[in-house]
């Protein structure tokens, strides 16, 4: 990784501020909840994982500066937490689990908790980059299979790097390792309207990975695939259900339909957490709708006449038969999904 | 038309300021061949019909203010106009046709040359609505045998309306004669990255003709698509080859291998004289690259890092195996388009 953007050191948070990216690359340094609580609520830091991790050393912070405290004080800590983000389930499940750690830790007698949540935090980031590593080589044994050792032309939607993850990443993740077995010719990031994901935070880490990249608008895609431009494509995913259907970034079941008339690889990478069997179809994935304000203005300024609404869904369900495999930890996972899915997710 | 883009009217040519749209409406008036030019060249005017005829007015203006001069002072009259937009072919095609127009008609001996170089623009437009309107007539038809005379959900990519075309337009024109006919349930139009035309222009002319619409991005294709959101999807088309397949603005060719995979009917909407039946397929077309500041950069604020480059295919091809169906005002065109195209073009 070329970067770190999150860290903990000297007792502080260091965040990359990702508000400030592409054109200024600044840090915030935290040491108290509220501060972590400001910059998860302020988009200092963006991508579930990402602000998991925050979550954990806020708590962390938290712990630093309250030697003692009652199980409610704690519980109060963490709602602060949570309502950086109140609708980011994530967020909430991560400060929950965090909370009974340090309960159950508390009862063992452990007279520094700081010290305990902190490791586990810097654990927590370690585990995560060894997950992204093993999915980037094994997406590299599967090109290999198809591509033997060339350099590759490779597209990507949306930010699924360190910036995302805290780590590697995943569909970027891939890419960067690629990369670093000089396996990568050129990458087209997708500039993923409307928030512009892939021209700010993914562009940043091509540039800062020396990697050879054009950003792309999401309607140059069959214009790419047609003219011999990609090899593979390679996205992340939010979630992933029983049957293989993947909810990710608007536009990624475009990118699938249209690589699959074109005869074009199509990956998913995304860790076990990411696998939702409970789920059996993608048919019962509710899709999100965000703020029609981020299609509608650039920043402050009016683009569409006032009158118009957009409707701005936030996610897609890509059908797994458009998915030529799906990367996590365990191993990739390939048609008849219903199938091999749970089998690599239980293995 | 709920407004003239284009109007000549007291020895003046109005045109609407297209670079002030949405949020501002107001008119620019010309009554110098110059102030034509400034008016391309400065893209108060876009879209080639519109360009076409205001060069049309153009030359009137230069005849009004010129009322004996040389063949080689009405060349030079027209060169000024063609430099206003070096690369638009279209410019360069109209403009060299009225000058031998009004050379042809000079030597019947006509001494109002002003008159008829304005009574032609004039036609011109009223000739391009009657097209425009025959266009729309028998999409709604075919809509008819499609869905019987329900109210439909309707997709539409770039800006084809009024704006563009000076008249109706053609896939807009459609959009707006089927509401006319209480036709329309509602609207999505592709903001079309990165010029934002849909944003700023479709949603305009959707405003002004009270048609109810939505904005989205072109990732939200499948979403939309998937969820039964759309029922028909109508484009344009800057050239139709012999085999059918069609250039268009980047996102064309996506949205029509998406409808094929939804099975929903997928229009291409153009005149005759956006045919090229020279060509013979669409391979081979040559995609113009425009300036890649369009995608890293919102107006003057850079989005993307300094050292990231975009790539910025202005069109793409869409195949003709994905077009249910061509329409210009001789008819509508299905497959196979190598025998039907030809057929209805030359009838």
């Amino acid at each position: 990784m070329s970067l770190e953007p999150i860290k903990f050191e000297n007792n502080k948070l260091i965040l990359i501020d990702q508000r400030k990216l592409p054109t200024e690359e600044t840090y915030c340094s935290y040491d108290t909840l509220i501060e972590c609580h400001d910059g998860i609520r302020d988009m200092v830091v963006r991508g579930a994982p990402a602000i998991g991790f925050t979550a954990i050393y806020g708590m962390a912070l938290w712990l630093k500066n309250h030697k003692s405290f009652t199980e409610s004080e704690l519980m109060d800590a963490g709602k602060i937490l949570i309502s950086a983000r109140p609708t980011a389930v994530n967020l909430e499940f991560e400060v929950n689990r965090i909370i009974k750690l340090i309960n159950s830790e508390k009862k063992t007698g452990n007279k520094n908790l700081y010290e305990f949540v902190k490791q586990y935090g810097d654990n927590e980031i370690v585990e995560s980059e060894k997950k992204h590593r093993k999915i980037a080589e094994l997406a590299m044994q599967d090109l290999d299979t198809i591509y033997g050792p060339r350099q590759l032309n490779l597209l990507t939607h949306c930010n699924t790097g360190y910036l995302a993850c805290g780590s590697l990443g995943t569909a970027l993740g891939i890419i960067n390792h690629l990369h670093d077995n000089n396996r990568v010719k050129h990458v087209y990031a997708d500039e993923t309207r409307p928030y512009l994901q892939g021209s700010r935070l993914t562009a940043f880490e091509l540039v800062k990975a020396n990697i050879p990249h054009h950003i792309v608008v999401e309607g140059a895609a069959s214009f790419l695939m047609s003219n011999h431009k990609v090899d593979a494509i390679f996205v992340g995913a939010d979630r992933i259900v029983a049957n293989g259907d993947t909810a990710n970034k608007v536009g990624t079941s475009n990118l699938a339909i249209i690589a699959k008339n074109y005869g074009i690889p199509f990956y998913v990478a995304a860790p076990v957490s990411s696998f939702d069997t409970e789920t059996i179809s993608g048919k019962d994935i509710h899709i999100e709708m965000r703020p029609e304000a981020e299609i509608t203005n650039y920043k402050n300024h009016r683009i569409a006449p006032y009158e118009s609404s957009a409707l701005n869904p936030s996610f897609d369900v890509t059908e797994s038969k458009f998915i030529t495999g799906i990367i996590c930890e365990k191993g990739i996972i390939k048609a008849p999904y219903e199938v091999n899915l749970k089998q690599v997710i239980n293995s």
